[in-house]
């Protein structure tokens, strides 16, 4: 394979399209008649200003973005947002709500608990994270300043199918890994972060959209680069910012519009999704953790019976040029990461496979 | 100049040496046979781990940091470090002592008195920051937490020449525009650190150097991803690293190691301010606002007597092939930012540039 491209299902930093590493690589020293790399302009140039504001424009278009909300590029990951989103928030109330479906969103709970009274409105640990609550399930506080969730959860292979209804309480919402997948109403939301490495672009980029109007309240302690006003103020340029990140997301949301944007891709990857949970459930050695209803279109997670055939399977596919299957260690099984970048013929490859080694095995 | 590389003086981002980003260029699609690029990669995958661990070492072997230290590689630039500093180590006696030589070193100073008291240990406001305060001068507080300091001024064009004595407080030093272009005693400092922008990789990585027994006193309130000790026990991965840059860093590190290392970038970088300082101090029209003794090798403020004629100048250069010549909108005049990737032969062409201009203006 050393000379051929591999299907990556890596969770995250994962694939992007081979048309824009190859239009970056293009580039690479001369951008444009520029006579320097993107990795070499001042974030303050004309040249850098109009990619970065035409990346922005994209996204604000693809996403459908209010004129009432900011769209902001940062840096740190979902792990700084989980301290930025109280630090700016909570000081409303003093109280804030979060549905545990996942790691990460209870990462993003015990963190908030530095700054606030932070009340658990839903858990899915109850079944292993198997499964994502319904409406009925959640015990909302009118008086929260914000209601916090994370609409796919990557390790246990969930996501989220619904926006909850919290009447009035801004909802925050961790979309690092299904942005993008699918059309989403920005109106319903107060805060949509994501970290940029598994739908967008490379590692290093957080995007965060705000209703500008829930800024300005953050606590005084709040860290100067954490303080979503002062960003929203300088347009993410209080310093500078991850610019080669930036430009790669512009590139793939270009690529994204030519596949029909999201509403495309919500076509695309059901598809694909759809192609590799049948070839499961069809299985004789396979099955899916996740719940059905509840069952992520971007992370695949999949096990047999022991953890003997699973390294076997693991270490085949890897030889056959399918990486990163593993399962991540709190699951252990195996993980297929499906995003927006992994072609079709990734999974049909994959489905083939799967069919293999279960007739052999 | 469309098809040719401009000569870029950007105060940062600024420019890399043509070698790596060719290099990064050819391998773009398909990082040595693995299959995928840097971008597409799981940061904890063995073959991301080895860009990682390489790097690592070859930053330390290169700086020759000795085995106390710890080398991270974070995000959020020097202004993140503004408060992180602070947020980790004022817990100590609550007290902290900054030398304002500059913008930064300013902004920094306001930051840390959201968390403790903070005294200004010198200025050199009172003549706009054109010169680095003495040993003599700095009033230095036996019972401080830190002794904070910003070795290279960008705006004003002044460099300290020498690392204060403080009797054991540890100091902490900002070392954005200048680290790697001369040898350093790591072990006088506390804390090092450099967003990547300048001398380093490209815009998006903060290379933190600290002293691991300093770790671990953070303030309660401290962010997640803001405590170094996490950091340094989960070996700056608690989340998903700036990979390109870091990537771009080894490669950096591997053609300033071709080059001498830090002791060889210091006599070239040594000649190549010199040329300029002389080209300046020589010519009928240009001053150098930085006094001698004070004055950056990395960034050359000078000046004309007239805006109209230092727009001249600028507009001229560009045309010319000489980018981001325009000094900052605090000072004015002119700034020739020549990091290590400023290619000798790039000075030569402007000194001759501003000669040929001296001469018809």
């Amino acid at each position: 394979m050393a000379n051929e491209r591999v299907y990556n299902f890596s969770a995250g930093p994962s694939m992007l399209p081979l048309e824009i590493l190859e239009r970056a690589g293009s580039e690479i020293t001369n951008y444009q008649g520029s006579g320097m790399s993107v990795m070499e302009m001042s974030h303050r140039s004309k040249v850098f200003l109009k990619i970065f504001e035409d990346t922005r424009a994209k996204l604000k278009k693809l996403l459908n973005v209010p004129d009432e909300y900011e769209i902001l590029f940062l840096q740190g990951g979902a792990s700084t947002q989980f301290s930025m989103v109280p630090l700016n928030l909570i000081g409303k109330t003093g109280k804030a709500d979060y549905a545990i479906t996942g790691n990460f969103a209870n990462t993003a709970c015990k963190e908030a608990k530095k700054y606030g009274q932070i009340s658990v409105a839903a858990s899915s640990a109850d079944r292993n994270h198997t499964y994502i609550p319904t409406q009925d399930q959640l015990k909302l506080d009118s008086e929260a300043s914000y209601f916090y969730y994370c609409a796919n959860n990557t390790i246990y292979g969930t996501e989220w199918q619904y926006v909850p209804e919290t009447n009035g309480v801004p909802i925050v919402c961790d979309m690092s890994s299904n942005i993008l997948s699918r059309p989403i109403d920005v109106s319903k939301y107060g805060i949509i972060f994501a970290g940029a490495q598994k739908n967008m672009a490379p590692a290093g980029l957080t995007v965060v959209i705000i209703r500008k109007d829930l800024a300005g309240n953050e606590l005084p302690i709040t860290p100067l680069m954490m303080n979503y006003q002062t960003m929203i103020e300088k347009e993410s340029m209080f310093n500078t910012p991850p610019c080669w990140c930036i430009y790669m997301l512009g590139l793939n949301l270009d690529h994204l519009e030519s596949l029909g944007g999201v509403e495309g891709m919500e076509k695309i990857k059901g598809n694909k999704a759809a192609m590799l949970y049948d070839c499961i459930d069809n299985s004789r050695l396979f099955t899916c953790a996740a719940e059905k209803g509840s069952r992520s279109d971007m992370n695949v997670a999949f096990r047999s019976a022991s953890e003997e055939l699973d390294a076997k399977f693991v270490a085949e596919a890897t030889a056959a040029g399918f990486t990163n299957l593993k399962g991540h260690r709190l699951v252990g099984g195996m993980r297929a990461s499906i995003y927006n970048a992994m072609p079709v013929e990734g999974i049909e490859k994959l489905v083939d496979f799967i069919q293999t080694f279960d007739k052999n095995n």
